[in-house]
């Protein structure tokens, strides 16, 4: 099988995203505090106004700033005490021509008042007479009614997913139901005469069930609920079997494959054999991740993955995530945002594939480099020693030393 | 308070670090399939090679090398075809001089071969002869035992948060019983007269509590497991006793404070009044966040943040992840890798003074632009709208339009 065979790695994009529109998982309402990290199903828009009144943002005196006209040191303004806000309370008080309003930061600011002079403007000549040192602007040191967000505006957009600080403008709008795409539920497969459990003694000629663990994780960490079905060995009949327990009880089916010759063709068969539309994608121009297959049984999206460790996590980076996104109605999946580096190496490619390499960054004089990390392609240590990865787009031949890449972050803090 | 009587950011990172390095969590044993996220507690080191055999990257033949020499298309070398190699199984064979045993991907090298021959350069004669038709060098398409990680190499050092790279290496040499720190049990509690909660109706001259839900799902992020004490109005007696509770119960409480200005005076004389050290610091040198609070009560860590939930996410971003951080041992806590962009306006500073400000950030023809959200300081839309922030160091008088700036991306996907 050719590169120039396999579908690109956007093509692949697409056609999942494409396939998986019309089967999005339904959504529940969760509390506020469960929903970080879900992603919204509609629009939230706020129905109250924030702040729900207008405030003062310092210690100090609600005044009419016309009355402070000319103030300065030489000449304060003058002006009668005719109360105080209370913390919390309606502050009640209509402010006539000439009165001051004693109000704290968050106060409410009095009707007729426009403006608060900070405390350290002001000197109280006795309990009811203030000098007011400084001219105050209308609106100065007020947050008004609808300021930060205006009822009927959108807070958080259908298909967000929700950072702490969406968490914190929803509490601030008074919602504490949140309309939420349901968890995915993802099958975890691993496939391989050769694979044990990690709890298993190990035989000569065995290895460790890595990608059970390793997709889990970058599953989980997405949100999605994950269910390892453990490994299934080289049997066509098992394997059939163990998709159909997975298609039958997830939303979403990841078989790592193990290395062995015959699997890719098992997986192949085994996903026409159990619905429609069967594989759509049988490899992708992507290294490492080339023998990626891609199916549909009966709406439930099935991937066949690598092997290696390294190349199966790269491709659940980039389409397996996608694939979450897309039946969560998520608008991003992956990352946009990378960090420019300056590269330490050649690396070479070829054109019409995707590659993506492990590499170290480093920073000095705000100036950041990318060392790709050496080691024969798939080892698990290039992976874990990495900071993030560099992705060699499809119409480049390779990336030369020296030259500005961009860095994916492979941990987040 | 002036800000050159404040402590500046680095001071109150270093006083906090300091303070907490003897007060860590216990740790505890975790199964692999839990451990995303938390902080290993020791070093842990591999104890089998990996791999643990040497193993064949491609399907062909296993032979040694030297019988390879001068073989090409025209004089291909001829070898007896002496078995085959079962996948997860030990080979059992030794590789005579001339002969070439079949081997799929990731089988074990058989005693005696140094080298794998590509299916794709060999021709079979007949059953038993084989045509390699190109040299293979030694070690060539093979992966050999310790290749990857050595036995007793360290896999995870002591303080590593646990990403799912570091999953899918430590699955590969067998461990399924990790050792992390304790998740740290943290206490949240708002204080303030005007504050409601998001499930209450509103009167006016009130607002929401948002403080309780951000920083809870800030915490819960990075692992906490928060404890939301709800809202303590302002007086002294009851602040005192909702202090004692969660200090009593929690290894980490975050008090935010009502704007109201006797709370911060109540924050400061019930921590200290409660146990010892109590109080060490009293205002920072940040921008948003200037009237925080910290102190130690009986060996637990008590934060006062501002009411302004900007100002109080931005020092739980900036020193309460630090606090969290070192209780768990954790060897970075913050984000050092940031995206670095041009600044689209001038951002003036006070030199002495760390700034943080909410950003948008754009990409055109790969270069990123930092486009500072304009409003009114401490509006909620402010940092919902972000993508990141831009820190301006406590050395900077601000920063000019069409500089490089170094944005630290708010959400993570």
């Amino acid at each position: 099988m050719d590169f120039f065979q396999c579908m690109s790695l956007n093509g692949a994009r697409d056609l999942i995203v494409d396939n998986l529109a019309g089967i999005a998982v339904n959504s529940e309402i969760v509390h506020l505090s469960d929903a970080l990290g879900r992603v919204v199903a509609e629009n939230v828009m706020a129905t109250e106004d924030l702040p729900p009144f207008s405030r003062s943002t310092v210690d100090g005196f609600a005044v009419r700033s016309a009355d402070t006209f000319g103030a300065n040191e030489a000449s304060p303004a003058l002006f009668m005490i005719s109360g105080e806000v209370a913390m919390g309370k309606d502050s009640m008080i209509e402010l006539q021509p000439g009165q001051a309003v004693a109000i704290p930061t968050g106060g409410m600011l009095p009707a007729g008042a426009d403006a608060v002079v900070m405390l350290e403007y002001t000197e109280q000549h006795d309990a009811s007479i203030l000098m007011v040192l400084k001219m105050a602007a209308p609106r100065e040191n007020v947050v008004s009614k609808g300021d930060d967000i205006e009822a009927g505006a959108v807070i958080v957009k259908q298909g967000q997913k929700l950072a702490a600080q969406h968490i914190g403008a929803l509490a601030s709008c008074g919602w504490s139901r949140i309309p939420v795409a349901n968890r995915v539920e993802v099958a975890i497969l691993s496939t391989g005469d050769e694979l044990v459990d990690i709890h298993e003694p190990m035989q000569c000629g065995q290895i460790r069930d890595v990608n059970s663990y390793a997709l889990g994780a970058m599953l989980s960490e997405i949100g999605c609920v994950v269910k390892r079905l453990g490994i299934v060995k080289d049997s066509f009949e098992q394997f059939c079997s163990a998709l159909r327990t997975a298609v039958a009880t997830c939303q979403l089916v990841v078989i790592s494959g193990g290395s062995s010759v015959g699997i890719r063709d098992y997986t192949e068969a085994a996903i026409s054999a159990l619905g429609a539309p069967g594989v759509l994608i049988h490899g992708i121009a992507v290294k490492p991740g080339k023998p990626t297959i891609f199916g549909i049984v009966d709406s439930v999206p099935v991937f066949g993955l690598p092997g290696h460790p390294v190349a199966a996590m790269t491709v659940c980076q980039q389409l397996v995530k996608v694939a979450v996104g897309a039946l969560m109605g998520q608008k991003q999946s992956v990352d946009t945002f990378g960090i420019p580096a300056v590269l330490t190496r050649n690396l070479p490619s070829v054109p019409g594939r995707d590659d993506f390499i492990n590499v170290r960054l480093s920073k000095a004089d705000g100036k950041y480099t990318a060392t790709p990390i050496l080691g024969k392609s798939g080892l698990i240590s290039t992976m874990s020693e990495a900071d993030g990865i560099v992705h060699i787009t499809a119409d480049k031949s390779g990336l030369y030393h020296g030259e500005m890449v961009e860095v994916l972050l492979s941990q987040k803090y």
